[in-house]
């Protein structure tokens, strides 16, 4: 409840909003170029006397996941969810200790796994991510991200977040913006953590989804993962997903691969000033360097396309004083 | 922008919230049983002391559409809109004049029409909902939504929308309830009017779909509408879409069919205080009186359910003191 004894403090804020703008929104971020255009745009975007102006209710910003807020090394962090989900149910399988891929699983057998291909993933992702309730797979993601540890690292997944994202995140919806993750995980999965994590609340997460199907079990409704895939939100999938469920343009893309160049070849195109981004990761020591010739994450066609539209491409070496909240800040000359 | 000469009202008016509830948030309704069901759950879900509290980001309350927030007689308005667009894209298919079921509708010869059935039906909806864009089909149904005249009112149908209901969804986001419409209707259909008619933004719009495909034509992206049907949005697929897209179960639900009847069922079955409501058509005289043996909009599982569970029954006759925005409102005398 406000009190007299704070009123004239509050007045004098009130009289000074210039005053906010004082304290750095993106303090993670080195003076560079990236972080330069952020601002300027969600500055043109924002002010009420701007050219630029956009609406609270049209201030869309879409952010990958995978690479672009948390890593993605040295395998997508669900296909690990997923491997040790193999060996937590293999008691309940016998018949997997010898029967592929689910053998090369529970041996670490990387050879025999990377020979069963895309098809073995999927039975692996089918066995683990359906034919369950999305409440019960929601619960066992969340008790793999509490218990598991990442191989490099040893830090819990939700750990292994990039604090420049996170402080992104909040500086737009500071500003009104509404943030959504578009990603080509399992919107569930990443349902698990995305509201204690970033701050992104359930409605606000897409991803690639499954048929489900809604039955009453012994009473009790429930919605059933089928193994059907009903949404790849990957590639073309993402400005699909962006127009079938948010149905508004977003203003301000984010992504760091192939697979977030049509969702910026989307939102480049609307009417008004935009906003397109592309994390780069070019710091093996902190993180991991990789791009054109990758096979997670690969950046090439989106690169290109970056440089001749103009497009913020974010030198993870030299623009982040920090990659993950448990580091310290290192301060990098920018050029 | 707040000056001294405000301050002590202003201070005033935050020591006093309960004066704010002396303004009647639901003027259009009777002081019969429904409003005072809807006033005491919001306030047991709402009141900072209240063993039903529930935080805001989970207040996410559906309204079915179709019967729900507007009319659905003599035929579901969308059916309309697709006659319409037949007459109007006609001229670009001189085939239609002599193939059913085109021929039918050109013709208005509504015996013809109900043989052709559903198949008949589904082949209207293809040729006037898809092989377009998102963006064009959401300005065709804008351009109709002007235009068109409702046969029995003569109103625009966008005027055919039920006061009572637009009273409880503006006291719903007034108590920081975020408000969807989770509907038979096409998603994008809906989309053309739900925001300038319901205050429902359009990524709190959820419905039916096509499958789409994103597609660069003369160097432009854009979302094209493709004949396959994504995800039918009635009876089971209500709770799906709920689970998928908002990823929170309800704690309200309001329809007035059974195909409702699974998004009730869900929302009854999630922990803590819940409401789930019913429209029921008896107002043969200011609406339309159908339940049971209606074509459209049957409400007959559901009623029994609602009567076993107790669930709100929102009688239109007695409890609405007018049905639309463009009627007086009436004293009704409740039991």
């Amino acid at each position: 409840m406000t009190s007299l004894r704070y009123a004239l403090p509050l007045m004098l804020l009130l009289a000074l909003p210039s005053l906010a703008l004082a304290v750095d929104p993106l303090p993670s971020w080195n003076e560079g170029p990236s972080k330069k255009q952020i601002i300027e745009f969600v500055q043109a975007v924002t002010a009420g006397n701007s050219k630029d102006y956009v609406k609270p209710a049209e201030r869309i910003a879409v952010f990958d996941n995978d690479g672009t807020l948390w890593s993605e090394q040295p395998a997508y962090f669900q296909v690990l969810f997923a491997f040790d989900e193999i060996k937590r149910l293999a008691p309940q399988h016998p018949e997997w200790a010898t029967t592929q891929p689910f053998k090369a699983v529970l041996e670490n057998d990387h050879q025999a796994l990377a020979q069963s291909g895309m098809e073995g993933l999927l039975k692996i992702i089918a066995a683990t991510h359906t034919g369950i309730s999305t409440e019960a797979f929601i619960e066992n993601a969340k008790n793999w991200l509490i218990q598991a540890r990442h191989p490099k690292t040893g830090k819990p997944y939700t750990e292994m977040i990039y604090q420049p994202m996170l402080e992104m995140l909040d500086y737009l919806r500071s500003q009104d913006f509404k943030t959504y993750i578009v990603s080509g995980g399992d919107t569930a999965f990443m349902r698990a953590f995305a509201l204690a994590v970033y701050g992104v609340p359930p409605e606000q997460v897409i991803g690639t989804t499954f048929v489900t199907q809604f039955q009453i079990k012994d009473g009790e409704p429930q919605i059933l993962r089928t193994a059907k895939l009903a949404h790849n939100d990957d590639g073309p999938g993402k400005p699909e997903s962006i127009d079938g469920i948010i149905g508004q343009r977003p203003i301000l893309a984010f992504g760091n691969s192939d697979g977030d160049l049509q969702m910026l070849q989307w939102t480049a195109a609307g009417k008004g000033k935009r906003f397109m981004g592309l994390v780069h990761h070019t710091d093996a020591e902190r993180e991991w360097a990789y791009d054109r010739d990758s096979r997670i994450g690969r950046l090439d066609k989106a690169l290109d396309q970056a440089k001749t539209q103009g497009w913020t491409v974010v030198d993870m070496t030299a623009e982040w004083r920090r990659i993950y909240p448990f580091e310290p800040a290192v301060q990098v000359q920018v050029q």
